[in-house]
């Protein structure tokens, strides 16, 4: 058996000799279920010093087993203790109606999950309380993997959810939750088990809106870019330069789509300050779509950034192969500080791209006070639009009113890109009048208020 | 009133029914003020199992509340309660008068902040206390935004601060922060109060010193440059490039300002080793301006590491415009070792720079040991040091010496920004000399020795 | 005495009056040694509202203390109080031995470290229980710094770990750390002290490995580079082009060990499924060198991640210097294709990796769920290892037959480096392959089966 804990995990903890720790006040506690999870929330529970008894259905050939873990019949097991794990798949819950007497009155911690997200009408737990209903189910640990339980709750996973019927049988689990080290946050009655069994299978739910606008934008571009630059010199020049399709046209459609998403990012809150300020409050609830759109607005300024990298390290690496001094030419002060300036803009603009997006890792958001993070994400934020704005408007410069750039009528990339940060940028200069500042800002105080009926009288715009 | 959870957050946990958790067991608290704190705290401690009742002026018209909570008026329910959370504007506190005798012996938790420091002369917990004598104020949650409220406590907001005079009183506020899942740090009497209500409030107070440092340096230096670059040019050979002034005048600033604050974060240090050399002992205290030195030491190194990032994208954009065969001329090989060496010292300063900009961001820095830390910080420090000034000498060459570089008999920036790295090495040498090490080590280890007056004796300096 | 708060720590929370919360029932508790942790935990435990005195040798000359402390003798210090912190060196225990009979049935709490691993032949603390036998030890608090203690605890370093045999004499411990904010982890008996204690002398020990392999790798690749690049040239074109070490031949070696170790993280994977397939069940124990090999391959990537960044560094100065004119020769379109893919291939395998290692940054990685984090790091890193070895394939291209290359019949480095990654790859089709993922993923999903017996009897591959 000693051989269990180099089985488990080779750098564990050393398991101490149990006859140490066991003085007779030791709670006993049951595990029903013998596989990785049960056995590492075993090893666990000795190691802070609890009694440990397996329930079996062949308790003398169930495999390895933590060090001073005893192991029982199913019955036997749950008779001894007050508190029983169930470390069992869902699919295997039926042998416990026959236990049904021995568990009255327990408190029976269903710690599973599923592979797929609905694959069945009720959660396992509601699933497990209506099969036992005498006993006290409660839905805990189960966002844990049996890797952190043998490691000992980290900086990383030391949140533990729990839910239940009963307080009582709630407050035993989260005693020794906490006696093991973790966190616990009480998400309510069982009806919450779902979503606790749903949290482990999630993939990225609030990345998906962003990515399939990145993905959107990046295909319309992409193609549209395609038509304009590389089929149009194929059909008029009668020249294929589909190679830069690679890297040069890459580098106008990163850019492009990093543009519009960034001021996406903006344009939810110059609506909604909109919004009430035509609605004179701020206690009426905005519409669903623009409620998913600001709750999306962190993700959709990441995919921007990783976009604007992609751009910058395109931009970087071309002068290696296209460079070769063809621009030599004519040289003329203005044209030199604006092409200058359209460097350094964006080199700035990229450099508080980047300061926002460090601060929105979540240590160093977590380490900045209300005030700080608003200032980053909002005053810097805004700057950051500008610079990048600025930058797409210098490398147009005077393009925009020269009829040739039209190809087959249609406006270049950087042209279509540059509508959406200019009517932001537009939008929030006219919140930042201060007849509409003040008036807004007297609405958003009102959050504060205690007597939100009085909004309603409060006065529109201006 | 269904609406009321959608109102608040759409993404919020659905509540639980009320009649399955409400056994008679479960707490009864109150809750003044029905604005958004108000109600994100009820509808937190719903969750949570406590049952809620809101005091309300106007009980019947003050809009959506959680589900499952009563509405009183404020007398009635500061009689149904014992703990009382004061969910309201400290100009509204007022009406707390008229319910002296009602909030005799409550414990009312204030978890007011103000929109700006230093409005009023006491803290509002402490106004409130001297209010209603014979109430036990606590001020508590003030730090947390009624949206992590709604959430729960992420990795982001798990820390809740108290203060208050009864420890009782802080004791139950203690005990329901801990069950919404909280970790409550107790910074003792009322008297804490005002920092706790600034701590929303401040704007990066630790940066301020070194913001004005790079300003400064940053502008000393980019005047000084002009009149040495432009102003000259324009002056003696009548030539306009102030175009210069966007990029690469800019990329001599950046990397001038980015030398000089990185060698002032290693200059505390080392003056402060000489300093308990000279007094022979750890125990008596800095002056004040290197103590404050030494604090901002990590907002110092990211503000260099920042101006190098900028350094590095300048020098990376720089050939696209400039770099177009005017390099071609002589070529021989102590030139190609000399420009080789430059720019991997250049490369390699700035690998080490951002690993210490990595190392000190706090997820990263929290998961190393003291020992990592320091490994990281100094050794790692002092050679990311030794690679970005050996990095400028080898840009300087031979420059030195060349009366021809000393335009207007000023010499140029890359020399100033020499001046404080080479003090801190030759500094650093010093103290590693062997004699002086152990003098030093000896003193240090002082540190932890449980004797301090034995410390007067220690000999100084060899 | 006041003066105490200034000296210790400049911005300290203000020590509140020990009148208005030393309430009678406020706890008592002592600390031996007066030295910088002493001092701390002493003003931290009055900041929280216990009572402290400080047991000293010299009660009336002890230095400064913090305010509202009483000094004794260690003798009237022990009796005062149930709990006694000890911040002394482990050198200074032997004073304790006079006061056998007043420690008896107290709880002693060592806070101690060593400077040094080994250097003792048991721990601290079983040496103290050795020495009071009486006394209930617990080990405790010394994972903390004197300044993680004055400023209370941050994100940073708010986990406590203890361990002792007295399971009541823990919990007396556990609820003052509770109070002072901590979280506490209990670590079992004494005999985990020694590993308690020596968790802050330990430097990077899971970098270990990946280092030497990072440093061996680096050195072949280098001497291999050298003797075909620089002596080869000087050897058969007498020409000296020595001065390429720095960059270019840099910019060879740092690829190549970037590829290998990237692909060499994800070898231990391939081979540990091959393994489970061969046995047909995941619950026999891998080979120690397998086990080793797997719980480093964060650290390998990570070191692969900063060698490719360098890699980027170098490939973008490079052109600053060498590519005056020298490419624009013959342009024909397939090898536009080739270079622009090339180029691509980089960039985009570059952009993943670095989403990699920001996603492995502890604050990121555990805002993921196990699903997200696979994803990225399974999935993702496929992708990135994919693009990365076709980078390199493109940068061969049709080198790979020309005898030419083969310089005194070596291949070249990045010939070398294709190996791994191209067996990793190849293994991973297989895989993929549907029977053969049938079978494993069978074979994994035993690993939440709770029935481990049954496994013996699972097929075979296929």
């Amino acid at each position: 058996m000693s051989s269990m804990s180099k089985e488990v995990k080779p750098e564990s903890v050393s398991l101490c000799p149990l006859g140490m720790t066991a003085a007779p006040e030791q709670e006993l506690l049951c595990i029903f279920g013998t596989g990785d999870f049960g056995r590492s929330l075993g090893q666990r529970l000795l190691q802070t010093g609890y009694r440990v008894v397996y329930g079996s259905r062949r308790p003398h050939s169930c495999g390895p087993l933590p060090q001073g873990a005893q192991v029982m019949s199913h019955e036997a097991a749950a008779q001894s203790a007050g508190v029983i794990f169930l470390c069992v798949h869902r699919e295997n819950y039926d042998f416990l109606e026959t236990l049904v007497t021995q568990l009255k009155g327990k408190v029976l911690v269903d710690v599973s999950n599923n592979l797929k997200k609905n694959v069945y009408p009720e959660a396992n737990a509601e699933y497990l309380q209506r099969l036992i209903p005498g006993a006290h189910v409660v839905k805990a640990f189960n966002t844990l993997s049996a890797w952190s339980l043998q490691n000992g709750p980290s900086d990383a996973s030391r949140q533990v959810y729990l839910c239940g019927n009963s307080a009582e049988a709630k407050q035993q689990v989260v005693e020794t939750a906490t006696k093991l080290g973790f966190n616990v946050l009480d998400r309510g009655t069982l009806s919450a088990a779902r979503e606790l069994e749903d949290f482990p299978l999630q993939l990225f739910p609030e990345w998906r809106l962003p990515l399939r606008l990145a993905f959107g934008l990046t295909a319309f571009f992409f193609f549209y870019l395609l038509i304009r630059d590389v089929v149009y010199t194929y059909v008029e020049q009668d020249k294929d330069i589909s190679f830069r399709i690679m890297v040069s046209l890459a580098n106008k459609v990163f850019p492009i789509v990093s543009l519009i998403m960034l001021s996406l990012c903006y344009l939810p809150g110059v609506v909604a300050a909109f919004l009430q300020l035509y609605r004179g409050t701020k206690y009426k609830r905005f519409p669903d779509w623009l409620d998913r759109w600001m709750l999306c607005r962190k993700q959709l300024g990441l995919l921007a950034l990783g976009f604007a990298s992609l751009h910058v390290l395109y931009t970087l690496i071309i002068p290696i192969r296209y460079l070769t001094g063809n621009q030599t030419s004519v040289f003329d002060t203005t044209m030199a500080w604006r092409v200058d300036s359209y460097y350094a803009m964006g080199i700035l603009g990229f450099g508080l791209y980047l300061l926002l997006g460090i601060s929105s890792l979540p240590s160093v958001s977590n380490a900045l006070s209300w005030r700080e993070f608003s200032f980053i994400q909002s005053k810097l934020g805004y700057l950051t639009l500008f610079f990048c704005t600025f930058h797409t408007y210098l490398y147009g410069w005077d393009k925009f009113l020269r009829p040739s750039y039209y190809k087959w009528y249609t406006p270049p990339g950087y042209m279509l890109c540059l509508v959406v940060p200019s009517v932001v940028m537009a939008l929030k200069l006219v919140i930042l009048l201060p007849c509409v500042d003040r008036s807004l800002t007297r609405i958003r105080r009102g959050w504060e208020r205690t007597d939100p009926e009085g909004d309603s009288k409060k006065s529109l715009l201006t």
